[in-house]
């Protein structure tokens, strides 16, 4: 990723279409006329065809050569084998910008790919930007310029605060279509198999777009993961939220990825710790990208979002309350303010509490409404108003939903209408002119509330200064001091030890008596282990030991080992048996590992470990580095944290400990990047007043990268 | 409930309407314009009014009792005071059947619920059956009978195959508007307070009634369980699906229900167990109730639904594929020559394999549509097929909609169209007019799938001959051999033990010499607990001692705990000490316990013990009695269910004496219904092959009811 500015690739002065055409139909005929007849362009519009003189009464010049001054985007809808020549005639011509529209490249086979890679070299090597090729291209709804063959273009004149970058044209337009219900796109960048750009240049666009405030992206792959997180902390940066729909998350979607676009699905379990810890606000469906895109833009959430709850209908606002409660949101406690306020409103049957239930008086008497839902909005505890509307009732559902846009207008609290029926009769109408974007069922809506509500929270938990970034470093970067061989588990624990994680006591013993003074150092019983740098799987042959006590039991155990190992594996390289001592006070296993994600770099993983792994699916992750408070942060998500606190009355466990543990992990994998994995199963928590230690990990492996 | 035939209440042939008015805007009014104006009554319409003698330009009679012969229907709009004395005269004319639709009853305070039960009382002593008050009323679409106030009545066009009870009027009329996408409703009664008749009569209606063919409810309370369990085991009988939805699942759902109306909202956990085990179709939303419902109503599910996706966009069917995956649906594999004929009719680039992806190229051919379509709707393995729409092309794509409705009228396989733009042009109405009932996003699509395979998976896990019903006995009721007196551990325990329960060897003790000689008798070590029918938690005051071994150690914990209750407690009654067994080689913590819950009655319980119940929500409920399947299932589907195989390669834990253990627990309630409690906690199981039971009731609590 540069940072080309790409002000005139959205908004340009001057604009080629490169094979223009009046075939009726056609594609290129259907960007022609968005261009001609449906957009604003402040300079000119050039037609290019060396086979035709005008099209559709305009003159048509045989090559982009020809067109002077140069033109800021060329738009490209000639067949694909002409494609890389015509680009890179642009190129030459000083054009800055081209969008291919052409499909027929990289989702078709390797001819096609090859193909690509010549566009990608061009750019790398002109300096003029490339969007696509395969793609509808882009559409500036606001100052009304479509550089796209979309027959729905003309149709597209709801202009709001959104910023849409996807890379397929499919679900863009699907998003595009919630201008229905009053979402207000400013500009959509389609970008196709991105030869070129993606979506984190458009999102670095967006970033310092002022006209733009939330962003909303939707994902088939991640192909440059250090890419994507600088164009996310610009955005964080710019407090402007970016929600994303990620495709390709299960192993049916990959699937259905793969045959689609050449694009890489990735891990959708890193994907998604990823955009927890920097804030990429992620749904799980097209409506719930513009749900949650809608609700952002017209309110920044709170630390800690109360939640209010008005109706008209009993059933609909306890239906709403059930949610409220099952997402684990915050019902507000109204004020007696309020209460007081609503008593002197409201029939005596309404419910005052929160949810409200004006009960079906409001539609008897609108101005019910409005004066209920602006004393509900002024609480000073009340940061977002649910009102699902469960009816539509045509005429006489009017008035109800002018009242909601009539508070809207006065109060900085959002409304969120939830349009329950399937019927859209005037008064949807009226919430969707008013830009309220209704949500058309509860659990949808809730869902909107909770993520919104969820950004809250995490925009709340940002140091001043904001996050720090990732160090998305490959392990095959070398640092001035490596990491020194650790091809054993005495090695790798001697290494780790020496960079402060705890190891268990024991040293490595290269005869029996020796095996036998090193267990009579230690307090309890032993442990011995084989050490090979050939083994991976000591257990499994016999190269493990536990619950060894004295001298004739080490002894045995000793000579036991090296036996089963002889016959086992009699080609192993054997450089000892580690003794060490057997920890049996053992009140929490866990799991703590790095590992190297091809898009983002080294991940930070914890987990429950034991028999909790194959109950719970445990797991915290986060790109390194982390300090002490996303350490902290892992811990306390972890679904086992309520076993810190201690078990049964037991003495609590020492959260500081593994939170060092895991800064000291974070620290030496940041030192030394060619760290490739570094796993510690278990580490195991002992009950702080045991001796010892109360964090031990008790077994490791660090792999380095090949050099 | 009793059995009351209600085909003369749903389609009364002679009505009268108790207050008819001719006042503008009157809830009177609209009841006779709808029954005199929009309704094909069989026989005549009867106006009642002592104050006019003509309403609408119909004649009108000063009473009830002057109507002859009686009517089938008597519609009481009149104001709440006159409501009792009107329906009285009902009953004493003859009047089979009475809707109150006025409100001021149970939902306003004690005064109206005095009224309320007055109402209750002349339904029982003179027959006559009533519905409401406080309610909508009555909506024969299929008849076309309005029997209610609601000006949306005349608008209710659309017959089809659900048959829908609600309590509350304003969300049933939500579902009725789900006909703008198709849904199709036989006949909708609104309970409102339900003083009479309730969900349960109506859903045994609709199990008789040959034109309905799946039932929705929508409910706030279950006042009488037996009588829902009835009416649903009917249904099941009938092979007629019920969809429900309980309002009032949350705390703050429950709160707001107590504001709303009478209805008590019972325990949400024990509900959805309830359903869960007869069958009954959970959804969390009103929509989710027309997906459901129309789905079930298409096409009866197969024991293990395979899916099939289809569509026209990459981005959509991976999002669907997506969503398949995460909800556990089993994506179909195609059968060879389902992918030989697609690979026949559409592009190179269209994707074969499930899901299929035939491109925009469906948009210019649509005959490809049809053709692929129908292809994998004749696979063998495809049950359903998932045809997501992601942009709505207006005219363009008419086509493609035809095309599906086309694909439906020849298969048994149901298409679910995924209608996810928000505009509905005219291909919209294409699938709504042929009742495809298109569900509005990808998330909801799946979740109905889910459901309806789910119904699948559960009709094939009954035994032949259905399902048998639940006892649901008060445990007021007294049996002829009625449990002994069990008010200590060891009587408890002794009684089980007698019952075929295992639990751990010990015995009662007096003296400490006593002790000595029952631990002498154990093979391992002792535990000590104090006996007394006044103590509750035994171990809080040191009333037990654990890992006791050998005289000296016996002596000293007999002692020590007669010290420390003397001085805990010194007023509680000793009746000796209790030497077990220790039982150290426990492989996993279980709780077993039944309880009588105040609608449904015993209902067993089986969930994870130990530090696990802090950490997995893990418990199984059925309503007692439970047999061997039932019971095996119960195990299965625990969360901690892979313990049972063992643990990282250690032996497998003894199922099957866990089946024992619920099914001697299961006929010793039935036996016994005067039991309110019963908790064995824990129940301890071993691995195999260790040495005396594999399953033990360590502890055990029994609570008989007061007599």
């Amino acid at each position: 990723m540069t940072t080309t500015d790409l002000t005139r690739l959205f908004t340009p002065h001057s604009v080629a279409v490169i094979g223009a055409s009046e075939r009726p139909g056609s594609i290129a005929r259907r960007v022609v006329e968005n261009l001609a007849d449906h957009s604003d362009l402040q300079g000119s519009l050039h037609l290019v065809n060396p086979t035709r003189s005008t099209v559709l009464g305009r003159p048509c010049f045989p090559r982009i050569a020809d067109v002077s001054p140069a033109v800021d985007v060329a738009v490209v809808v000639i067949p694909a084998a002409g494609v890389v020549e015509a680009v890179k005639e642009c190129a030459a011509a000083g054009v800055s910008f081209v969008v291919i529209l052409t499909s027929g490249f990289g989702e078709v086979g390797d001819q096609g790919a090859e193909e690509q890679r010549a566009l990608t070299r061009i750019a790398a090597e002109t300096g003029m930007r490339i969007v696509g090729p395969n793609c509808p291209g882009l559409t500036n709804i606001r100052d009304r310029i479509g550089m796209t063959f979309s027959p729905s273009y003309t149709g597209d004149l709801t202009a709001g605060p959104i910023g849409l970058a996807t890379q397929g044209g499919g679900l863009g337009r699907t998003v595009l279509q919630a201008a229905e219900r009053g979402l207000g796109t400013s500009l959509w960048a389609s970008l196709g198999n991105a030869a070129d750009l993606d979506v984190p240049d458009v999102v670095t666009y967006f970033a310092g777009d002022p006209e733009i405030s939330t962003i909303a992206v939707l994902l088939e792959g991640i192909p440059d993961g250090a890419a994507f997180l600088a164009a996310i902390s610009l955005a964080a940066a710019a407090a402007k939220p970016v929600v994303a729909l990620k495709i390709g998350r299960s192993e049916y979607g990959v699937r259905a990825i793969a045959s689609h676009t050449a694009a890489m699905a990735g891990e959708a379990a890193i994907n998604s710790a990823v955009f927890a810890q920097f804030g990429v606000v992620e749904v799980d469906d097209i409506d719930e990208l513009a749900d949650v895109a809608s609700l952002l833009s017209r309110a920044t959430p709170p630390a800690d979002a109360g939640v209010a709850i008005w109706g008209m209908s009993g059933g609909a606002v306890s239906l709403c309350a059930d949610a409220v409660g099952q997402a684990g949101l915050r019902l507000v406690e109204l004020h007696e303010d309020t209460k007081a306020k609503l008593g002197a409103i409201l029939p005596s049957y309404a419910a005052l509490d929160n949810p409200v239930d004006i009960t079906a008086a409001g539609l008897a008497a609108p101005e019910l409404v409005l004066q209920s839902l602006r004393v509900l909005a002024a609480d000073p505890g009340v940061d977002v108003v649910l009102a699902p509307i469960p009816v539509d009732y045509g005429d006489t559902t009017v008035p109800v939903a002018n009242a909601m846009v009539d508070m809207q207008l006065e109060s900085t609290t959002p409304l969120l209408p939830v349009w329950m029926s399937d019927r859209r009769g005037p008064a949807y109408s009226v919430l969707a002119d008013a830009r309220l974007t209704p949500v058309h069922s509860v659990s949808k809506a809730v869902k909107a509330v909770s993520r919104w509500a969820a950004h809250g929270h995490w925009r709340a938990s940002l140091p001043l200064g904001g996050q720090p970034l990732p160090m998305i470093q490959r392990p095959s970067l070398r640092t001035s001091t490596p990491a020194p061989e650790v091809r054993t588990e005495v090695a790798a624990k001697s290494w780790l030890a020496h960079n402060g994680i705890p190891v268990p006591k024991g040293r490595l013993t290269h005869t029996d008596e020796e095996a036998v003074a090193a267990a009579a150092e230690l307090t309890g019983a032993a442990v011995l282990k084989i050490v090979s740098p050939d083994l991976a799987h000591k257990s499994d042959i016999g190269g493990v030991r536990v619950g060894v006590r004295g001298g004739d039991q080490v002894r045995a155990a000793y000579d036991g080992i090296l036996d089963a190992i002889g016959k086992a594996a009699p080609d192993v390289e054997v450089l000892g048996i580690l003794v060490e001592e057997m920890i049996d006070d053992v009140a929490l296993e866990l799991i703590v590992g790095v590992h190297v994600d091809a898009t983002f770099g080294h991940v930070l993983t914890v987990g429950a470990g034991g028999v909790l792994v194959e109950l719970l699916d445990d797991v915290q992750r986060r790109l390194l580095p982390v300090q002490r408070p996303t350490a902290l942060a892992m811990i306390e998500q972890l679904r086992v944290s309520p076993l810190f606190d201690g078990h049964r009355g037991g003495p609590p466990l020492d959260i500081e400990a593994l939170v060092s543990l895991l800064c000291r992990i974070s620290d030496l994998v940041t030192a030394h990047p060619e760290i490739e994995q570094l796993e510690l199963n278990p580490v195991v928590l002992r009950a702080v007043d045991a001796h010892g230690p109360s964090v031990v990990a008790v077994d490791a492996v660090v792999e380095l990268v090949q050099r």
